[in-house]
């Protein structure tokens, strides 16, 4: 482990957020609002101290980083965006304390949305605009991470990418991280303009076509209205919003290929095909249970039970209705679709669909087994054999998330939060969605949460990020040493 | 498949259960109650139908059951047993509808303990004892079924005790199924006397003593009082069955080989210091959690706080304290404990804690190999290396609970109880616990759910009491074919 390169590249990302937060600055000039003096604060803050760091750790000779490196830089430079981030709130006085802070900028940088904000629509909206700058910067990041990072570390069965996604085949996705993160990169910015273009023509305006479009691509969830989404109550904004939602969680590889000319990769991929699946069968399930009850029409049903499927399942988080005013049952399958999140390579969180199908088709294997206890089976995706390392790390990867899930759940409830909530929060924060169940629902935030609670769910929204192993690994002294 | 023997088999245990019914109708006649008439027209209708069955597929040359066999026994005898189990209910009169005697004797024969009763103290005595004895019946078959039955057909991981348990060394278990289960039968027998001498020692009279033992030698958890074990209010009685419930939560041949004069025996399994660990701990936990929020002084808190861990986690369900009274942090270990449940090998429901261990050994496992990637690990229990093929076989098994538990859930939920009534429901049935949370909770019962509810949760007690695949496997038709 070289401490001097890890710390030198996470002095480049410090600069580049404050870099970024040119962009945010630039609408608090345009609005002339209240964000100006803590923008340039932060900025200075950030590019001095990333820039110290850069260039006191420079190693001129540093060759390609190994994977222990790989892994602390994502985590420590996921947390220090996290900290740097929270700068702007913390310089305007957004919120009493520094815990608030980092909370809601970890929240933008995981893409989990989660928000102790009680009044959104009182905030400068250049503060605004960086807090959903973070969600789209997160969800940039996470794309490199899935497609670029994690297959070569193998981490919780993301290696499965390693054979498919790079390969000597020219219209292959190139095999280098660089290379590669910048042909995803590209995919991602041609859809947030699409959509920032949709958006305008349904009359929003720019501030705000970007703010949702951020929070929409990275799966995010933050909004400029205290009432999310339902504020506009526009069936063409439901629509545009439902369907880049659902855009932003399959597997950006997926729409790579697809813009480069090859139709049918989507339908060919059996976790796009799981994935729309789910949406389809959960979306006509939860409209028939609100059909008559919550709403009149079945147009309206399905309507409002797309869009709430839609951003769970992508772990978004946008709202247009109270789903706590359900009925038990789309109640209790939108707690289910937390736990599942959105394609692996999306921006989505959750435990991904890739793992569950594997899950699945192993649970299926084994009752075979039963019936034939001679037959030599084992675990297919897409025709190919899942080697048995690849399924024990997939176990593995949802053994852990569970445990850690239950242990965070115990830790809220200790801290006198009821048991609801407690699993609640802990999901919506693990899962990077944003609105659970209980105190925390889609109509509620997070700002009453104790102290600590916070604490617990920015590790939580973190664990979450960045496929758990990545984070834990780092409380493991052995990681530490040569 | 040899449908003869098969039903063959399934004639012999109604007359057996019949025959059973003779040692309630004492109790009738001795008090003089209501029963005697149900009982005697049960005891007639089980004898001369089982007896039927037994002579008209009498197969004289039939060789030992085969693994098919075997499960479709198992899964036929347990619903046999439960359909005329219910008769003295409905010739009585008890329960308005059939559907609910089947609900009260299916948790009976499956030591779930769970209820439809809404006055229990006005059920004549034969009855009460009848279906006390139906926890008795079923903990003898869960002890055949566990350590006889399941390690040679390979079901969950449970063939790890094929190695373990049966052997040529004269002092282990003898292998085949009638002797072993004769061995153990002698251990269960014995603790029920012990038992039965206890309480009657600390004042309870027979007909109670015998119901109470009944409902913690087989972790079942029907009581003769409508309060169950707070009634007596007795630190006697809670120190008693607190002890026995944790005995029964354990391994049977553990238990002989104790008995046998293998002292340290127990501290050698690692799954029973597991299971204690987790008792132990839950316990403190959740003593320190009620001390001055529920009880005054931490022997009180102590002693509440071990029954309740003791019952849950061993599946029994007794109660002395409304635990939804407790903060939150109990109230979610004692929901995670559901899923527990107790050792293989002994009359607790619930996943078991040595599949849990494993899992936990597994996600170890995983996480060792991400920072020694090169290095061959594999799962341990007791210095042995576990199999690949068993530890699939018990993450498949883990997989399946958890899948059949959600989906139970929904159908709940579908039928609008709401959220935490229906996953609860379902997890005190599927891990044959009884009581659970929200409407279900340890002062209420299950009088007040749809019929159709009632029904579903009939086969979940089954699937969880049957370890999920021999039941499932009746839905399979290859299952049936030749």
């Amino acid at each position: 482990m070289r401490w001097r390169y890890t710390l030198h590249v996470v002095g480049a990302i410090l600069v580049s957020m404050g870099l970024s937060m040119l962009f945010a600055l630039g609408f608090s000039l345009y609005y002339n609002d209240a964000g100006v003096e803590p923008l340039v604060a932060s900025i200075s803050v950030a590019v001095v101290f990333g820039a110290g760091l850069f260039y006191m750790f420079r190693d001129l000779d540093a060759p390609a980083m190994n994977h222990r490196e790989g892994m602390a830089i994502v985590a420590l430079g996921w947390i220090a965006a996290g900290i740097v981030g929270a700068l702007p709130f913390w310089f305007a006085g957004t919120f009493p304390t520094f815990t608030d802070c980092v909370f809601e900028s970890v929240s933008g940088f995981t893409t989990t949305g989660a928000s102790v904000l009680t009044d959104i629509e009182s905030v400068p909206r250049g503060l605004l605009m960086w807090r959903s700058l973070t969600h789209w910067l997160g969800g940039m990041g996470i794309i490199v991470l899935s497609l670029a990072i994690l297959p070569f570390l193998g981490v919780g069965g993301m290696q499965l990418y390693k054979a498919e996604v790079p390969g000597p085949v020219p219209d292959k996705l190139k095999p280098r991280i660089k290379d590669t993160a910048m042909l995803l990169w590209k995919v991602y910015v041609f859809f947030t303009v699409v959509e920032v273009l949709l958006l305008l023509i349904g009359g929003m305006d720019l501030f705000e076509s970007l703010c949702h479009t951020f929070g929409t691509m990275a799966t995010g969830g933050f909004s400029t209205r205290n009432t999310s989404i339902a504020a506009y109550d526009s069936v063409y904004f439901d629509v545009v919003i439902t369907v880049f939602m659902l855009i932003a969680g399959v597997n950006f590889s997926l729409h790579y290929q697809l813009l480069r000319g090859r139709p049918l990769v989507m339908w060919r991929d059996a976790e796009f095909r799981f994935f729309m699946g789910v949406f389809a069968v959960f979306t006509l399930v939860c409209a028939f249970s609100v059909w008559g009850r919550n709403y009149d029409s079945f147009f309206e049903s399905l309507r409002y039970a797309a869009f709430q499927v839609a951003s769970i399942v992508t772990t978004t988080g946008y709202a247009t209705a109270d789903y706590e005013l359900w009925a038990p049952l789309p109640q209790a399958m939108l707690l289910l679709l937390m736990f599942l999140g959105g394609c692996a390579g999306s921006t989505g969180g959750g435990i991904k669909c890739m793992r569950i199908l594997l899950l699945l088709k192993h649970t299926y294997k084994e009752l075979y087994r039963l019936i034939h206890p001679r037959a030599v089976t084992s675990v297919k995706l897409g025709g190919k054999t899942v080697p048995p390392e690849v399924m024990n790390s997939i176990t593995g990867f949802f053994l852990l998330f569970l445990g850690l899930f239950i242990v965070s759940s115990f830790g809220i409830a200790a801290m006198g939060m009821d048991v609801v909530t407690s699993f609640a929060s802990v999901v919506a924060c693990i899962g990077n969605i944003g609105p659970g169940l209980g105190t925390v629902g889609p109509t509620e935030n997070y700002a009453h949460f104790p102290l600590l609670g916070k604490w617990l769910l920015v590790f939580c929204m973190l664990l979450g990020r960045l496929e758990i192993y990545t984070v834990i690994i780092l409380f493991i002294p052995e990681f530490w040493r040569k």
